[in-house]
């Protein structure tokens, strides 16, 4: 059986707190025994990536870039791509479900991807820009509702 | 001198009255000159598309699937990708500023990159999540800021 | 009535030789009123873009990077991906049949694509990796026979 | 330290003899302790994974579709692209060499890429259109010659 692959945007410079806020969601990730996607870089998608590691759970980062090297150290499968921010849209597919921390515009066009093609999308002080946003308070939430929207999709 | 392109970006299907915004736009744009670029399909893409004709314009439509017959009737050019979703990132890309018509989540992810990368985006009757996007009344205000923001960058 | 679209692939840089028969195969492709496609840099696609200006012929870039200053003087639509060598399946997709004119490996890749999709290549001094390509000794012959089969699909 | 991953990349469909020989690739990669890459569909893409799991590797699939259904169930992490056979360059860059196994076209497109951006190429039987190609007997010397040469970069 494959595991769920949770995907977690947000932006490549943050706060230390939305960064400690993406590290507990990456542990909880972990914890559940699903797969965490990111874009592989830094800021929410290493924060989360090191808090998944910390729970030796598994981790891909899907890059922008041509290097092996841009991806931060908590990525376990790098995917290079060379498609800039295309690749967005391919950590969108490649995930389950969304969690969106806070973020910037990339975060935005990986949000409305993931609406216009149907993925559940939970938010954590996130862009509200949808009644499809699964609003939530906390990284157990973000992950619990995330997981639960995939096991029985409404 | 190679001529301005301007992305249109909207639905594939949309109200009477959106179409005739859209057209309008496409209009314009013909009667400035400059190149309609959009994703080709139907709804604001065909509408503005066949506006430009109307007008002697040029039109391009980035194609998200693998056939020149996807293209509507009114684009000169068919850029066929086969990348989904993917193409919406070279419509942004390949426009010097974007005029939103209304729009669903598809348009949203546009805006999205847009912003991020630095274009300039003047909205009609469109999201409304940033100060950035320079929110106008009339198709010929769309049109005109978006060409002098092209000339004049802000 | 839409025109052909008939893409040249070769390599950005070239003798001057190769570039003499790009020039040519370009000013053919303008006669027979197909627009010119090509990748929009250097090269095989700045001498066949150059020709098909110098007979009025219409020309598309289809660019690897993301500025529009990247494309030469010669390509009138610059289409901007952002998608590195990943454009190289656009310039084929975009293209009703291609002719290859002598190449390394980028061209290699358009022309194994084109085979795999189905589109008809006419080969100049090119990769003879498959009975497929149709070779050719002049670029007349090369416009000739790529817009026959776009005709009269075999 | 992160694992070096290696791509496989061969037909969708192929003869039992083919089928055999990427299993033992796969078999090879995996007890190497590198990760598997390939293109996650049926043929030389599923044997080769299956022959990975035989030996408690890690395999990866970079589907060309939109869906996760479309990997093979050997498959441990599935990334969804929607991109079509541009995919296939994400296959090359996200390995650090590639062991090509007899093939047709696509495979041919995967070979050229990766010679154009400077990857190890070993090949099983494979296209001879290049030098820079090292053509291997056997699937043990296909993955320790691929491996020597990521660890000691010619």
């Amino acid at each position: 059986m494959r595991s769920i692959q949770i995907g977690v945007i947000g932006a490549g410079q943050c706060s230390s707190e939305i960064e400690k806020l993406a590290e507990e969601v990456g542990k909880e990730i972990a914890r559940n025994k699903a797969v965490l996607v990111c874009g592989g870089l830094g800021g929410v998608m290493e924060a989360s990536a090191r808090g998944a590691k910390q729970e030796r759970g598994k981790t891909v980062g899907i890059l922008p870039g041509a290097s092996f090297e841009d991806a931060n150290p908590f990525i376990d499968i790098p995917i290079v791509t060379g498609l800039s921010h295309a690749r967005n849209i391919l950590v969108v597919r490649s995930s389950h479900a969304l969690i969106a921390i806070e973020g910037s515009y990339g975060t935005l066009s990986e949000i409305a991807i993931a609406l216009k093609i149907g993925k559940p999308v939970t938010g954590l002080r996130t862009w509200m820009i949808s009644e499809e946003i699964i609003t939530v308070e906390t990284p157990q939430e973000a992950v619990k509702r995330a997981i639960d929207l995939v096991k029985r999709p409404s």
